[in-house]
């Protein structure tokens, strides 16, 4: 059987450690990180996570400031509040709980965000300088999913210089990321997107496969090597009658697993993982503004 | 034969094209980009290009600032001339040449190029726009050795998309910026470096191959797929003998090219399109100013 990649138990791990490194900053400093959450309107799923990211921030210690506006929210008054934000001295980060409604312009918004209180890793410099740097460090803002899935290969503990990467998918919060963060471990790295050719077959090479497709189930044991470690990006809610409904992930967990040497289930697997990681930056903005 | 992507020519199409934008330029607004191009010491291979990269900006009609500092200066004296030329509404572009004296952090002086001048590219916030952006356009600073490879590709006419291209190198000059260029004309995308494991056989998948490795004539013809598209970004100087030397490439061209469609050669392929990129990049740096 596979090595089942846990992510409730590696995040509850870093949030413990966060908590301490809190306590620690609180007594120090005498004041903890600020986190500033932004939503927009009454997307169902954005509701969820913002409660989700909310409760963990106040798990470890995180000082949150909501802000839930309403739907008619325009664009202008969206960019004030991030600017009273960004001159806000008890918010070490900012976060605009994506998507946004459709008059409001996302590039605009996130680029007016403090580079140093982008707390989700999207500002063009920091994605500019997760780039240029050549190690995955401390004093980098990294998007949180791709750097949840990085931390659960991490808990294998293997070598992961020269492994053969593979990265379905090319968008600007998961993909592209991932594929720089592999690449500073020194994985040989590829990126496979929809207009790739022959899609199957490039997977079945991967040693290390990460899949964020957005199609539930779409990844089954003919995309797979024996012995491979892969991690489902994918959150998808798919019914199962009338009534009920079950979250699954972009592989067909059931046929991968016997094949694998390790998998992240989902839920459970990346999902805990992007909201500790969005608390571990919150908490690296408070340092890297007291140590600079 | 395979096809010579003729450097020296397409540069030449892509600098008639600008002075004859130039000239627009100075109709419409009575000024003229203007380039600095700052050296610090004496590195010959250096004084090589500073040369040629002016030369080619004057017979656009591009006004360059030649700053040439003694190989003693120290870091706050080069970031003091890059701050004056930042606050001068002359200069469009700042092209710091590399390498500095060990003295100098790169890092730092390039950082303090503001991004809306910055020639090369090389600045995060470009980094980081170049990676966003959906598509390689007019608005970005494309770093100029992968924006020349992929104008040469461009020559072919060929349809990019699904296409496997491979990336020899990993460096924030050529390698990084490759890959998301290509990544954007919807290849599929692999960037292979010195911890590859099995590098000739990934290679040997690609049908495009850029190859930034360094190594004089160091890929034959088993690196190569029959019928692949080669760009040789190398630029190295070997002894022919106690007197003599050459310029070759990474690529041993003479064993390659029957096996290829198209090819670009060392010298006269990829050198003189980086020059070419870089006075597109001065003369958008000012399009951008004016049209903003």
């Amino acid at each position: 059987m596979p090595h089942i990649l846990d992510g409730r138990k590696v995040s509850q791990n870093l949030k413990d450690n966060l908590k301490i490194e809190i306590e620690n900053i609180k007594y120090k400093f005498n004041k903890v990180p600020g986190l500033a959450v932004v939503q927009v309107g009454n997307v169902a799923a954005s509701s969820v996570y913002v409660k989700a990211k909310t409760k963990a921030a106040k798990e470890v210690g995180i000082n949150v400031f909501d802000y839930h506006l309403e739907e008619a929210t325009n664009q202008s008054e969206l960019i004030n509040l991030i600017n009273k934000l960004n001159n806000n001295k008890d918010v070490d980060g900012i976060l605009v709980q994506l998507p946004l409604p459709h008059t409001i312009n996302e590039e605009v918004v996130l680029n007016s965000i403090l580079p140093e209180k982008d707390a989700d890793g999207f500002h063009p410099l920091n994605v500019g300088k997760l780039s240029i740097s050549p190690k995955n460090d401390e004093h980098l803002m990294i998007p949180c999913t791709p750097y949840g899935c990085l931390l659960l290969l991490r808990e294998l503990n293997i070598n992961l210089t020269g492994k053969n990467a593979v990265v379905i998918g090319r968008s600007n919060i998961v993909g592209k990321p991932m594929a720089q963060l592999l690449l500073k471990e020194s994985c040989t790295v590829t990126t496979v997107h929809s207009k790739t050719i022959n899609i199957e077959s490039i997977c079945k090479n991967a040693d290390i496969l990460i899949v964020a497709i957005g199609k539930p189930e779409f990844v089954d044991k003919d995309w797979v090597k024996k012995g491979a470690i892969v991690i489902d990006v994918g959150i998808n809610r798919i019914k199962i009658n009338e009534e009920k409904s079950k979250l699954v992930g972009d592989v067909l967990f059931s046929d991968v697993e016997h094949k694998v040497s390790a998998i992240s289930p989902v839920p459970g697997g990346v999902g805990p993982m992007t909201i500790a990681c969005l608390l571990r930056n919150t908490t690296a903005a408070f340092k890297l503004k007291y140590n600079n």
